[in-house]
């Protein structure tokens, strides 16, 4: 268990349908240590007020979630998706949050070298920039049932691999919904090392499970062994913040977001 | 695309509803060449009888689908388990079957690694009685969404490792909506080779997948490049029959068997 709730944070998503500024209240009051926003919960804010506001609340702005979705059958698009990358960086600057989550994209109407191939391209156009503006990349693995039509990095080891290729500009944002099941996971963290792990996240994958997307369980009440993977995380140096970012059509985003909040502070000493 | 209709093998469970006799018969009348059996086909019939009906159709029995689901919380259930398989073995070997699939099983309420563990003990349990009567079993990775509870047998290369650790009595049922979205892909086929190669299934990825299980697609309606991993199984020396395996609770299940055998002949010239 976190050795005390200032080493967690929350998704602004998880606790949909509250706006930032009552998240950030909630989240504070209940001794959360951190925040990852969502783009659209800045929608119609001054990004640099609100960073502020997340801050004078006392929570560390964990990261910016999301940029990446690279692919596109068409260069103008491809182009554009680099557009968005290179303002959500001006956006993470602006609220002063030291990281952007990637989830790298997919294409289902071209091949998956193809998509692939494209991530690598579009990482590198965003790099420079990122350094410039002294923001971190975290190259997010996604599940595999997501390789058609959001990310088509699906493992660790592939997005080591970029890494290997792409060089100190980029680490990864490791979440256990999406690797938990990998034979080689113990491995792949290990190779991945302090450096490179960036962000680490935590919900729990459900039996059953009823839709790709947006039925994922809160911590304990699923299948993964938080625990242990926080532990082979933890076993590398890694001392960041343990994030909790849930998508649940069904369950939680129906429920009122202070229950969804108290749970998670329950579950943080028995289930993480 | 197949050279001809006769390398072309179909599932009992993708013509569902129709009975296994009706199944035979279309199946040949359409120039098929095989048919893998399911056991709940063989229901209530004389095994050996089916087995011959299946063969003076025409028909080369490819496998009996399917064996595995060893993992279980207590060593009883475990037992009932192997004894299962045993009895999937003489089915087959009363069918005139050579092959067994095996979907290896998952138990969501201890850790993946004792299941993986007890995967490993319920195959060593069953390849004696499988040498025995000279059926091969093949371990089918699945994919990784199916590893909190149908098999964590989730890659390619977990089963080669699974091989290298069993012997010569295991080999594998490669089914592309299983690993199409593997980076390692063509890696591991090569790795696997001829020797191990025993089965190979097919059928699509739809975007959107709307059910973790039932809502397979027919090869050509999805994202999985079917003639590009054909060419990498292929390129090993592989020459047994490809394998139509599809789910699908709310699309060819509820059309008439005659058109989805109909479609699958068409696509076996276009999308394989």
């Amino acid at each position: 268990m976190p050795s005390n709730l200032n080493k967690l944070c929350i998704h602004t998503i998880t606790t949909r349908p509250w706006e930032i500024e009552q998240s950030s209240e909630a989240f504070s009051s209940s001794g959360i240590g951190g925040i990852t926003v969502w783009r659209q919960a800045l929608e119609g804010r001054n990004i640099v007020k609100t960073g502020d506001r997340l801050r004078n609340d006392g929570l560390e702005v964990v990261s910016l979630c999301r940029g990446g979705f690279f692919p596109a059958t068409s260069a103008s698009r491809r182009k554009l998706n680099i557009d968005d990358n290179l303002q959500a960086l001006d956006e993470a600057a602006a609220l002063g949050a030291p990281l952007i989550v990637l989830v790298c994209g997919a294409d289902p109407d071209q091949p998956l070298a193809t998509s692939r191939d494209q991530i690598r391209a579009g990482l590198e156009a965003i790099i420079p920039r990122a350094e410039e503006l002294n923001i971190k990349l975290a190259i997010e693995p996604l599940h595999p049932m997501y390789a058609a039509d959001r990310a088509c990095v699906n493992t660790l080891a592939q997005a080591n691999d970029l890494c290997d290729e792409l060089g100190d500009g980029v680490g990864i944002a490791l979440d256990v919904y999406h690797v938990w099941w990998d034979p080689d996971l113990a491995r792949q963290i290990a190779r991945a090392g302090r450096e490179r792990l960036l962000a680490f996240h935590v919900c729990d994958w459900l039996v059953p499970t009823t839709d790709l997307l947006l039925d994922r369980g809160m911590m304990g009440d699923g299948v993964i062994d938080i625990p242990g993977i926080r532990g082979l995380v933890e076993a590398t140096g890694y001392d960041g913040l343990i994030e909790v970012e849930i998508f649940s059509a069904n369950n939680w985003w129906v429920r009122d977001p202070d229950e969804v909040l108290r749970t998670i502070v329950e579950r943080a000493s028995t289930a993480i």
